[in-house]
């Protein structure tokens, strides 16, 4: 593979990667029996922490490594990816999160017939509100991606390496997931939401309950909301 | 932007990051039906350190990073800033303090009706002592600041890449958060304590109780003090 | 020592090196009055990312560091290490397990007899499934292994440092051991199971039960066929 | 000061800042009404982990950062620092040993008064046993400061930056924490024992009771027998 084909297949696989070590620690922590049940929210934020550092180490030598839609559209306002690669990134993005989800179901496969609570199993792959409430949620959406992306671009102001960057940006993750994660689990990415939605509402998985799709638009208004407010922000300092 | 401007408002944006995030753990696990609730002490120091070195890598190309004015008395002191900055970044640094608790408060807001404990919902803003005591009190936050402070003069003594300094400094708030600052709940900043405090005094938070003042200098007297301290140790050595 | 010789030695020293730490932190979450008793799911993750790290840049120096049988056969394919050493480094790397299963055992001598549950005692040396099932416990240590495996071979096509490489191996272990290891315990590499079970066979460990040998084909075929996979889409893929 | 002043001071100072805040995390979760209080091992084991890595940064720009008798032993064996300041060394460590637990004492002064229980009181200070035995818990000592010594030798061999190295150290001593610590509470350095039972015994501390002498010489004859079997295994290979 090579040009546009392998930058947009690393996008996919970046962000199946980055699925199924993210909602694997989801699963891992959710469902019943498994070795790390209940191990708490530091379990789940250092491990989405580690899961985008990885996913961005292995998709970052092919491309961008964006592997959110939010990321993507920042990233466009601001001139650092053509308007062109956006609607192939996202359509990318979002298979992969389909597909990371069903190797979460694979690799905990009788695990969910153990779990009686539809919750848990939704919440292994979807995010959901603490508390709904549609302005407060997006809200927090949206500050807790405008804080992502800001970041992001800021670092592209640094000088350090390429090698550490990843590893940066996995403390930039564990960050938000221990600080603005507590209210709606912290999607802050369209397709790291929306593809395992897709996953939870075709796969026939035991136990499963409904896939919330009337919460769906939140992490997807959210986070490019607060895309595009950081876009704004960076263009106004720089 | 540029010059003292920018560095001056890099004051206020780094600060702001630091305290989003910073007080955003302190929200995460204290309020009720947080998806962190209860998280624990590990969260809490993880959570700060993560934000620091976030809010230095977001700041750090822009100004020096400083984001506490304890940290840029002891460096004026050291002739490491001018004189001349010191007011303006103190007061960009209490006025970013400020807004990062605004969005705190707006990150987390359903949560506020449901937590009835006062003080839990000061915790989420400022810093209050585990046991009263004005002497002990101060006694705990200039030997945290002196640490902080002496060890930031000592990294620029070192060879390590610019790169590598804002994790470094975040490890450096994680050790002297897990072991400093079990006591007073390590301010060690006095822009961190004060700029959430008056956010606190100011905002309408739900179930909120006193802002306690009469602590409030506590966390800005010991500080300073550390910084001074830690100044004089590192041009007696040097 | 020299050549060949050394790095065939650096594999057994790094995996005893690896197993001592690895299986260590097992131990130290397993048995009973161990300081660390019931410290959970994020000190066994933790434990083992070290624990890897340190391995790593404790043999790297003198040969590759695969301490694993499934790495060494997926780098076999892929080309990185002559077939002729495929064997001598599998050896190696199983007689580092036992070794390192012997420390443990050392390390935590009086614990033994205090722990009357053979399953706390199995556990503090090889693997074991949450839930017996093979198709579905081979299928999570072949999931769990192709990330470990596929994601070293993007590493190699980075641009980070010797220095770093380590660290981030680390990060990778951490994020399986979170995230795909709540199911089986996640060996992801036969030396480190099959090693510690001869160990466990043969050593008098006080309180010890059965070796579970019926189970012990499953971290050996399911890491090598991970291994395969990740050889094959990296080979499509470059 | 300079030469070898500056050396023999910077192991004072180094030692002094390692134990205010490796004796301080034992502190924070050992005594009572301390908002760390109860934080678990992994609390302590990432406290100790962080406290290495500040205090060799702090350090290590006037001298070899060694803060450990142990340490010092074994590289005056290969020829990494002249035997004549062996004894200025260790000196110069159990002094900063004693200093920096004066100061945990300070910080957490009123927290003392509220502890009743005279083996937290004294786990602030000094390591114990969770099961006494003599030759084991020697034998415990020696293999965890075996691994620590012997990988501080071999991180010398690698490439990697002198930014990185005190990180990666804090990850050895994390990794020794998380994984060989459960038995003895790894002191793996006699300066760190030593030090601060000596301060444990001189001050005037509330609810303190006996500072167990009868076990104080393990922690320094364990540590020693370990880095001299390092070093011996270091010259056998290189």
């Amino acid at each position: 593979m090579s040009g546009d084909t392998l930058t947009i297949f690393s996008e996919f696989l970046g962000t199946m990667i980055l699925v199924l070590l993210g909602d694997g620690v989801c699963a891992a922590v959710n469902l019943k029996k498994s070795k790390a049940e209940a191990a708490g929210w530091v379990a789940i934020a250092l491990g989405w922490g580690a899961a985008v550092t990885i996913a961005v180490y292995v998709s970052g030598f092919m491309g961008p490594a964006h592997l959110n839609p939010a990321v993507t559209v920042g990233m466009a306002m601001i001139g650092n990816v053509e308007w062109s690669l956006v609607l192939p990134f996202i359509i990318a993005q979002v298979a992969g999160g389909i597909v990371g989800a069903v190797l979460v179901w694979l690799t905990y496969l009788p695990h969910f017939k153990e779990t009686e609570d539809q919750g848990f199993i939704l919440g292994t792959f979807a995010t959901g509100p603490a508390i709904r409430n549609n302005i407060s949620n997006v809200m927090t959406e949206t500050i807790g991606t405008f804080v992502l992306v800001f970041a992001l671009m800021m670092f592209g102001q640094n000088t350090f390496t390429d090698g550490l960057n990843p590893l940066v940006v996995g403390v930039l993750i564990l960050s938000i997931g221990l600080s603005l994660g507590g209210s709606t689990g912290y999607a802050i990415n369209p397709a790291r939401d929306l593809g395992p939605r897709i996953a939870h509402q075709i796969l026939p998985i035991a136990n499963k309950g409904n896939s919330e799709w009337d919460y769906s638009w939140i992490p997807v208004v959210g986070p490019i909301l607060g895309a595009v407010l950081a876009a704004l922000l960076y263009m106004v300092i720089l």
